[in-house]
């Protein structure tokens, strides 16, 4: 950012927005490597990082991820493809989601996937269609764990869930496994997501791996592959403050050396999503209209819940709180005021920023939304109001 | 519904599963039908009756629907060309919305559309268009009335809104208006939606007609065109009861008689979505996997929040409640079981309903869920996760 206004990567957002139209997603290529070789300086050189695709799956930024991880999470047959189509190989992608489809499970154990086993019945299918198919399915248990990681964004664990085997189960389904003719490669634990506390991740991580360590008496020929979810968050909010991953990467190189003995050869995989690629995302809109109603002030643009729903609110917030607001084309007007900025949509429910403090803005100029480059296009009723889809860019 | 399970329309909601897939959105053309048929026979006959497109903008029931109505209301270029493309005139077409782009107006303007003007910047666009055009905009004021609806889904006035002009300044644009070069056709005034008080929708009519009568006065050739809104709620959730329509159109009598001397020759539009389509229309999915964790059933199906937000809670909803679930293929086994239906996605918002009373079920057997023909599948996040879309079928 400087006096001409916002920068992403190397262009401004005014040069992109007359480039590409509006609205448009922005991904930052330079931010997600960045990010990308900070984690490889910080963690323990043994361990495997993976990219969830869900929580972006625009083709180039997968390719283009691809390059830089040891592999990938998917959640759908979709997902599938897209890893499959931008150069990932089979044998390093895993596959988690409680409601897989026959023809998904038969899609992943043709090209080599590990997939996480959510329930005892998908276990049995997993089996049959691999006989059907004439293949071995590769497998993880996927364990609902008895812990739960604090103050997440959302928790997985602690409680009853439709992900992953339940803690107290897992001994049972494991001597189920052994009867089956299926390739049981180790576990996956997930506690938790958007978390910016490292003492609760690395209380988290701790009880994983013991998690792990007390499971691995189930496995004949031992666990070869541990993934402990990931979890981390970005600062969306005013008063949030970044990650310190240092704590983390420590704790994890303690845990990792005392794996080699009990759990020797097992690679462990750290999977991310958001933290990878949403602080490299920014959403950019023009502002319409300016208009003021009873003494408040609205922007009205030509973006809104459509293509971000998130930033409106609605995907899953309890109490709604502004994304991270500017505008881009003057992000330094000393003049301020206070304006409410909403998309285009009949609804209240587009609503962008309630009553956020902004350089003084008129139609024609722009707004950027911050820390949008996940869960953003992707996770949005795009085709609400029959409006056209936002351009999605990698820079 | 009977024995064999949940019929809509003439079809079983097994064999529709059967023929057409699954996940699967089922419109009910009888039922709209009917609703429109119901509305005539109890509304004063001068009413005319419009539908918005927002609420459900499939072409076929768009084109359905528009054999049947007196008009429709649109919210974007893309409705407009969809409402075009099956057969109404843009004589008879609204549009609404608070950031309409310069080349929405331009389309609207160029096919004689009537512009909802939602401030007094937009008032002076469109004018600017319509002189580069060469056209006469047809244009009304939209008003956001210092009133509000009681008790509605949504708020619309009553306080400050991106949405029209206020009552207040209503008289200094009518001012404005008189100067440019377009053609003051009437007023349209909304108070909120998914109302299920008659007496509420009653008192909200009337602040409507007593306000378009104080107005009046500014209209130089009087106010040819009236758009009161909807509002009309269906039931959604335990406890709610079917609108009351007989006293609306009892007090509509009245209103419409007191108009004929006080806005002669207005044509007064009810604009209805939710309530013409909503209960028309049913969301079935397949249940995949039966799982108990800690004590609680899961019901894990192939549809989910990614095919319908609403039913998710994640549109809006201050608190989530569950919408109607049937098991569609054996609604009245006595055998009941407490069980959360969930959707094939790897977050904890893919609910569908949270621990309900169901006959009981397991993988293979349907789930419907009821009231699902407005805001359905076009307000949901289609592509999030890269599932494949649901069909939609038109009966």
């Amino acid at each position: 950012m400087n006096a001409q206004g916002l920068y992403i990567g190397e262009r401004s957002a005014s040069a992109l927005a007359e480039e590409f139209g509006t609205p448009l997603y922005v991904y930052d290529c330079a931010s997600i490597a960045r990010r990308v070789q900070q984690l490889r300086e910080h963690m323990p050189p043994g361990l495997s990082l993976h990219y969830a695709i869900k929580a972006n799956p625009m083709p180039e930024l997968v390719r283009f991820l691809g390059e830089r991880v040891d592999g990938m999470d998917v959640a759908s047959a979709g997902e599938l493809q897209t890893a499959l189509d931008n150069g990932m190989a089979g044998a390093d992608i895993s596959f988690a989601g409680p409601g897989k489809r026959d023809e998904e499970l038969a899609l992943a154990i043709g090209t080599g996937v590990t997939l996480s086993v959510e329930s005892p019945g998908e276990l049995q299918r997993i089996a049959d269609i691999g006989q059907r198919l004439g293949m071995q399915p590769r497998i993880a248990l996927r364990i609902n764990p008895a812990f739960r990681l604090k103050a997440a964004g959302m928790h997985m664990g602690g409680a009853a869930s439709p992900f992953g085997i339940d803690e107290e189960q897992a001994p049972g389904v494991l001597q189920q496994v052994a009867t089956l003719p299926v390739r049981l490669r180790g576990l996956h634990i997930y506690a938790g997501s958007q978390n910016l506390s490292a003492p609760h991740l690395v209380e988290a991580q701790n009880a994983i791996f013991e998690l792990a360590f007390r499971l691995a008496g189930y496995f004949p020929d031992g666990i070869e592959w541990l993934n402990i979810g990931g979890g981390f968050g970005i600062p969306y909010f005013p008063g949030e403050q970044a990650l310190d991953i240092a704590p983390i990467a420590d704790n994890l190189d303690k845990r990792m050396a005392e794996s080699e003995s009990r759990l020797p050869g097992c690679e462990i995989v750290l999977e991310l999503g958001r933290y990878l690629v949403g602080e490299a995302g920014v959403y950019l809109c023009r502002i319409i209209d300016r208009k003021v109603s009873r003494g408040r002030v609205y922007l009205v643009t030509d973006g809104g819940m459509h293509h971000h729903l998130a930033a409106s609110g609605n995907f899953g917030q309890v109490l709604r709180k502004n994304f991270p607001l500017r505008v881009a084309n003057h992000v330094d007007n000393p003049e301020k005021e206070t304006v409410t900025v909403v998309g285009p949509l009949c609804t209240p429910l587009d609503l962008l920023g309630d009553r956020v403090e902004l350089p003084k803005a008129g139609p024609g100029d722009l707004i950027a939304i911050l820390q949008s480059g996940a869960y953003g296009y992707s996770a949005s009723p795009l085709e609400f109001l029959s409006h056209p889809r936002p351009e999605q860019v990698l820079l």
